[in-house]
């Protein structure tokens, strides 16, 4: 047998999940069953451990909730077991530079004796998914989390997402790792509290993913914008179902859930976004920000002559009767703003892949930016002119 | 429209990834091309930065591996670019208790603007490979990771693993990640400046692998066990090349990469190795402690009559030729040995499953433990008296 020296072993494989979402009303409830269905012991019949996790701001407007997760545990004794206390997490986008935001959480999932088999259970806004989905991620190489997302934006988006994440040495979201969630019940009685500043947030991700996706979807949220302006129950439900619902669709189907190649296209209005919220530190909530980066986004491909001008009106137009405001002081820094644009590619990695709009349903990847338009297309967003 | 108050998504989906394995000698002289192979700029011609991390044990042993590194990324310029220095990271399993250990390579990473295209180095011994994969998978959300083994033992097992992981609050391994690696480089010129003891410690995980799955293996490690003990380069690269192989080829193919369910064959013999590293304070070796483990729970199986007896004594004999000591004074503290089941039940979580052996190349699970059973091959191991 000759020894080795020069040996190559080339092995594809692949690793499956499930990924489940389910809509319901006061999750919470002793008597809603869903909650106890998508944790079932393992082995079956065994009480399994389940630690819960929930926003501080969350819990502000909603101080009940830690006895209700005590009475829905007790009421499925059978089948689950609290493992220690609920625990109470740092809510709010600012929260995620808070590099003490882990620590608590793990040391908690340690002391409650949590292993592979248990269940993590989060309820809050999108920070707070992220920073304990993370430490569900990492202890024990990964702890079943059971997602309740407490706000729109949530329920729209990264709620259904399979990744996590904490700002750590100055950079969004740098430490984090693509852990799909064990499920992701999304229960609409935990919004009556958001304000309406909040309450809206989460459209705009719908008005996204039905840009890139769903024309007749689209068509549905002009239909219903006064009425989700107004929070009317059935049209705010449908709109978040139907978001969460493309978002699922396009990170299960399209082969590439963990953006091991470049492309993000769900990341369409993003760059600038993520500018606008370090610029405003902040003050300018995700969602607002993302309407902004919307709106200057199709402003420039309005420009260049990738989409007509019409079209983008109607954007606009929607983002504006859904309650948002498409200008903002910020946008005076156009080189700051600009920024944005190499972070982002940094942050992909190799070539920049910025996702634009051709028509209504019709995304396109472009690798250049012209800078010249895209400040013309600020300037003209900030002076509050149509798109010419 | 009726307003979707209970509708449930489940979708199914995959991952893929591709594991890599290249056995070479020299890999980082400058004309050796596997490093570089496994390194494409993203997209192709780019320069590629790449960030090296080096184990502090294995640097005292070969202070020039700083330079060689410089030489070899200098050397293909073309398609590799140092992203920064080269950093030592602390190694010995001891290493990973330390809270501190991940903090400065999460760092390094930060501050040299790696993105998920780029790529980390790693060159050392187990602990080191685990801490910075851990720190590559978690920083932009997962980094490309080269893992050049350094010892014996990381070469014909954890390196061609797809687990990372460091201590935490007491726990071993509590902070980790399923990740597999971009590529290894099993590189057996490092391996000359490794004691005699550190040099066998590898070959406890092709016997175990052997055992476990490959009787003609079996045989080739006893026919070859005097030379192993001797060094011999072609037995050792055959044997360090065929254990990785089988490692990779379970992990790849039978179809739980990520270990959802509760078998782990590839822990045979470890419940007793993990304790006994820990009551002996890291005193016994990773690969000293797997063979106690394995002479431990083969005498076991002998002991309920599920191996016979002339099979166990062979393994022993394999073990002992290749330089191994299967008895030691910590099994004389049966109770806190026998913990260590029930540590690995928790690790598991959910029921206990340990593998056993019924003869060679025929592995199963059991689901309890005659602790009074164990308790007599634990104490005849200690005794040196051979298996009834």
């Amino acid at each position: 047998m000759t020894p080795p020296t020069h040996r190559e072993i080339t092995q594809p494989f692949e690793v499956r999940f499930t990924h489940r979402v389910i809509f319901t009303r006061h999750a919470l409830s002793a008597d809603n069953p869903v909650l106890a269905g998508v944790m079932p012991g393992d082995p079956p019949g065994k009480p399994t451990k389940v630690l819960a996790f929930i926003d501080s701001r969350l819990l502000e407007q909603s101080p009940g909730l830690l006895l209700q997760v005590d009475r829905y545990v007790q009421a499925h004794a059978g089948s689950l077991t609290l493992a220690g206390p609920t625990d109470t997490v740092e809510g709010g986008e600012a929260s995620k530079n808070n590099p003490r935001l882990l620590e608590p959480v793990l040391r908690a999932i340690a002391d409650a004796g949590l292993c592979r088999k248990s269940y993590v259970l989060v309820i809050g806004g999108g920070a707070v998914l992220d920073a304990v989905g993370l430490a569900a991620a990492i202890a024990h190489r990964g702890i079943r989390l059971i997602r309740l997302p407490s706000t729109t934006l949530a329920m729209a988006d990264s709620g259904v997402g399979v990744k996590n994440g904490i700002n750590a040495f100055g950079k969004k979201n740098y430490l984090g790792t693509f852990a799909p969630p064990w499920a992701v019940v999304n229960d609409f009685g935990l919004l009556d509290t958001l304000s309406d500043r909040d309450f809206r947030c989460g459209f705009v991700e719908a008005v996204k993913v039905a840009l890139l996706k769903d024309p007749a979807f689209f068509e549905y949220l002009e239909a219903h914008a006064e009425a989700l302006n107004k929070r009317e129950p059935s049209a705010t439900e449908h709109t978040l179902a139907r978001s969460a619902e493309l978002h699922l669709q396009h990170i299960t189907t399209t082969g590439d859930p963990y953006e091991m190649t470049a492309a993000r296209p769900l990341d369409f209005g993003h760059w600038a976004a993520h500018e606008l919220e370090t610029i405003t530190n902040y003050d300018l909530r995700h969602g607002e920000a993302v309407a902004v980066g919307l709106a200057i986004d199709t402003l420039y491909a309005a420009q260049v002559g990738l989409l007509d001008v019409q079209t983008t009106h109607r954007i606009h137009r929607l983002l504006r009767t859904l309650g948002f405001t498409l200008t903002h002081p910020a946008l005076k820094d156009t080189d700051r703003l600009l920024k944005g644009i190499e972070s982002f590619r940094e942050h992909l990695g190799g070539e920049l892949t910025i996702t634009m709009l051709q028509t209504i349903g019709r995304p396109v990847d472009v690798h250049a930016i012209d800078t010249a338009q895209m400040q013309i297309a600020i300037e003209k967003l900030r002076a509050g002119e149509p798109a010419a």
